[in-house]
């Protein structure tokens, strides 16, 4: 391993997310767009990082659907509404489950930049989980490490 | 996106966590005033690694404590204690449900710095999970990667 | 912290896993051996991102195969096949649990490196998270920063 001549770089900046649903979404494409920085990076990593305490990001199947609608209904079996143990409540039943199910899923993901291009596996999509009923833009800090 | 004109820098410590009780507590202060040397990066990442399979961290609500106590009640019913089918019983009933949190919870965390800061949402904090009922002092590597 | 006269690096490489069998295993040895570059790292950090979305990995206790054998029947409670809701169900029961077990465990890995060799605690070792029933060799993208 040489250290190579290539000019070691960072880059931050805060994307926005616009509001989404309740549920699961494929959100490479906007990650892509709003980040055109990757294309830049031989070697490298992109790190997101999730502002909210009931959103999160995780990565997973991006063909079907049906994947992302089986996520929302076993995780809300995973972290159910209106748990009698509940104690923290006063901001709504689906308050308290979107902390349980955002560090369930995580608040960051790291994801390698090799060629310019993010390098996911072929079905590999990055979703942004969206906890609440009422949804708001989601804040992301978008992080480059790479040469 | 130009390669900036900032000295790059990598720094690691072994920082130690005091002993809490069972359960999930706010250690943001913790980390800032372990780890000075945040303040002297510009752009970079602060990745907290805890050495141990028993206790983990995540990043939380920090403002209501009713959440971390809501959050040690869910994860006693996500991972409850005497399943029938634990064959790894024999570190006490607390053992097992402790390692399967510490994987559902995760070792560690990658926090972006900006401006000599933790880039955290308005509501978020790092917590230390303690998953054994005999708690004892953890070791966390913390890596800071910036310039 | 001065910026130390350490040659920064990077580098990457796609490693294969040969197949497992549905269930936990241990891969630090595959990992150390596959990544020499590990010792040629002062101070730096491994990342791992295995390009699946029915596999994963996470990092546990590495002594006591009933420590595995656990997980196993654990994350079946967790993430059960043949769930009435399911609507992604064409590529067999064990499919859609294995995309719910992947994001409860999470695709990726950080692990400090110091003085050549990973930074783990004295029982912890890296898990490959085999949820499928029909095994496939698994690629798992290595990058290293460091110096």
């Amino acid at each position: 391993m040489d250290a190579k001549r290539f000019i070691k770089m960072w880059f931050q900046k805060t994307i926005t997310l616009s509001p989404r649903s309740r549920g699961f979404h494929i959100i490479t494409p906007d990650v892509i767009n709003q980040i055109s920085e990757i294309e830049k990076i031989k070697t490298g990593i992109l790190h997101l990082f999730i502002k909210h305490t009931s959103a999160s990001l995780t990565i997973n199947e991006d063909a079907d659907p049906t994947v992302r609608t089986d996520f929302e209904s076993h995780f809300n079996m995973l972290a159910p509404e209106n748990q009698s143990y509940y104690q923290h409540t006063f901001e709504g039943p689906d308050d308290m489950p979107a902390h349980l199910k955002a560090s369930l899923l995580g608040s960051s993901l790291s994801i390698p930049i090799s060629d310019g291009k993010l390098n996911l596996g072929t079905w590999q999509g990055i979703y942004l989980c969206e906890h609440r009923d009422r949804s708001s833009a989601r804040k992301v800090v978008a992080t480059i490490q790479g040469e």
